[in-house]
């Protein structure tokens, strides 16, 4: 943990993501976050995680903000989430359709953002495929505005990060004695840096990532991560294992050509999961492949938790919208 | 009405759609619904109807539930209107287009269904081409989630026959002394059998359908109902004659290969409407095809109800969406 | 001025927006709009102005009525824009995706209308390519719905021209003593007719239009505007210039065959903004062509009113909203 946050000390996003008294304004990278300030947005979270079939959590923490979407990626699932979690919080809205809109005109990003700001749109929620824009962005914006990373190449996606560590929290409350295995195509997925990021820094015993070879970063990423080849020897005592999404076209320049021998040689299936813990939870991104990179009934099985995530990342989602809103509001306070 | 009733019970939809105390938790199909509830709903409807110029009704009997429209085949028109409808009863409404989303990842349908009710968005709007996807997707949710058919193949549009209904009633209270015909391509039409169902179990006097003979569909549906292949002599005498939409694609399968031919032999003229009683009113589900199935003098007429059904048709949407929830709500406190 | 409202008077747009008793129940041009009523408007707006980093101003004018965005034209900006001016006076607001969806299906624009009228969506915002569309749809709406033009083909874009002048007020109170310049393709461009429209009635004591010589209008047009085709000479003296952006197409066909020569011969650098009063303002519709039609470091210099453009846009769509509800109600109380 030393190493890495010495390391997060010249990581551009986790700089870019705070204001001149160290407050986050943005959140860009769960790089850099103390355990302290990981623990308060978990405990925050919580708060406002409520059982199905009641009604969702309210409050007006951003009445009078307007949140913006601005996928570049599509991607229905987070969009929805982080609008939910803006809406239950009392603020107004827009979505703006990335792909057909200023792209296609020839607006710079940079002009886009600059309009938006303009609108008093001050929280700012964006996906894209290229690395290092959002703490570029950040760094241009007005310091009343906030950007929240929601996903941004295979580098972040913060609050995925928190969703992954708040489930795991609600299983067994220390991470000092939890082993967590991440597996599949580690090498691309903002989801396992983000989740490493926030496992790592909340103590977790032992992280275990478990890739194909050729889909397995490179050396000097995952620092303190214990890394295997082998999921069956991964899976060995593991009290959560997260499969990530394993995606068509990465498998044909891989050494596993097709699905079927993607699930035969790294899904997650219910005999593997028996060499984890007895009660080990199976946690997924989401959207699944089902009987690729997990089994259909470990997917619906009683220990899976993937239902489980979605609702604590609208959770996560409102935590850190409530959150930054309330670093502005006493930057502005203070000025 | 006793034929269609045995039938009912036989439909998977109309007992899809009940929960374990025989109420309404979903709204499926027209088909086993009594009466009685017809009747409710009716009123209900009508009492959230406003005039032209009139601000629109609104209360707080969705407040805190959220409503996700996910329609997997296009439709302004319908998406809109239950969108208001929500909006008005103080619902969160959240737009999910289902063409360029989950579907293109390969996400299965009910992994879709399954991360929205995680979300805590229990009431779904579905438009699907895929014939028993809601009643399907009905047994899967949890007890507190709510399916509405929004349209499903050519087999059900409840939410349109309940209108039709209103619209019918709105004109002449007493359905026990009213003719009406359904002329068009009632084959394939779920407006076609959403208006029969309800207006056979409201107990209409005669229900008439008339069709080309290859639009026209098989004997053992449209129980009760006259059947038609000439379109004045179907017209006769009728209280409320209600013209469907063609599809192109459609007459170039059938005997009537083009709009122009189709609007000669079929298409309701204000001379074919001198047939049907005096005060007769015409009823179109949108989007009309003018000088096609329905003459443009006539849309614009006097005797067209036309815009009242799109009126009629958001306060029938805010009758259902508020039955769902109070039952819902019933089954909870009752636990 | 006298010549323009004059004309005004045969403007069928101007007339159609008007009701019975002289009010304004539609904005579609801002042809034939009294000084007065400019000025109220761009008083109302200055209302609704909040600085960066201030809460956005809202308040309940438009509570209980129902919006429509119907965009057949793409517009991220405008559209968000006039969202969010509904949003914060508490209307309910709905899109509409009119490149997918009615008239796909073949459904006339006015059967769309008449629809959503009759779905009380009582204020619609329209962009559309053809020209004289949103007059005739006031023509045909009932009395109680408000047609927002929020730009229709190169000829009108109101609410533009009303933000632009509001910018240009803010700047210097005093239009009489103001020389303005728009500069660009005039001849295809609302932005620079209803910026005409605005500033003549407002009485700014002399506008120019410089454009390459193909893109000049026709004689006819801009009545009192000086003309200048050397851009050099155009901006001598000037207290605020209008860039308007200009698109590839329509360089394909013109003297100026690509974006380079374009920037050399009309392009706003900051050497030529030398040649402007030593205050002079820059002005952008956006989206920006970046060292096309105007210099980066220009559109991000300290003379650039671009972005509060942006925020001035908001308000002007508050005052414009809130201004033809309090018609409407007017009208409805006389009754």
């Amino acid at each position: 943990m030393a190493t890495r946050q010495a390391s997060a000390a010249n990581d551009p996003s986790a700089n870019a993501q705070r204001d001149s008294d160290g407050r986050l304004q943005h959140l860009i990278t769960l790089e850099g976050l103390s355990r302290d300030e990981l623990t308060a947005l978990l405990d925050l979270a919580q708060f406002y995680v409520r059982a199905p079939g009641d009604l969702p959590a309210r409050d007006q923490s951003l009445a009078g903000h307007t949140v913006a979407n601005l996928f570049f990626e599509p991607s229905t699932r987070t969009r929805v989430s982080f609008e939910l979690a803006a809406q239950r919080l009392g603020a107004e809205v827009v979505n703006l359709d990335m792909q057909s809109s200023s792209r296609v005109k020839g607006e710079t990003v940079l002009d886009t953002i600059y309009t938006l700001q303009a609108m008093h749109a001050d929280i700012l929620i964006m996906r894209d495929a290229e690395p290092g824009l959002p703490a570029m962005i950040a760094r241009h914006v007005a310091p009343h505005v906030c950007i929240l990373n929601a996903g941004e190449a295979h580098l972040s996606h913060p609050t995925q990060g928190l969703l992954d560590a708040l489930t795991i929290r609600q299983h067994r409350a220390d991470f000092s004695q939890l082993t967590v295995l991440i597996a599949g195509d580690i090498a691309h997925s903002r989801v396992a840096r983000s989740a490493w990021q926030a496992l790592t820094t909340l103590g977790v015993k032992e992280l275990r990532i478990a890739a194909p070879e050729d889909l397995m970063p490179p050396a000097g990423e995952f620092a303190g991560a214990t890394r295997y080849g082998d999921i069956d020897a991964a899976m060995r005592g593991v009290d959560a294992v997260m499969a990530l999404r394993i995606q068509r076209e990465r498998m044909l320049h891989s050494q596993i050509p097709d699905e079927a021998s993607y699930y035969r040689t790294f899904g997650i299936t219910s005999e593997r999961l028996n060499l984890a813990k007895p009660d080990a939870i199976v946690l997924h991104p989401g959207p699944m492949n089902r009987d690729v990179e997990i089994a259909s009934d470990v997917a619906d099985g009683r220990r899976s938790v993937i239902q489980r995530q979605v609702t604590n990342g609208v959770a996560v989602r409102m935590a850190v919208l409530a959150t930054i809103v309330r670093n502005v509001q006493a930057r502005r306070q203070l000025r």
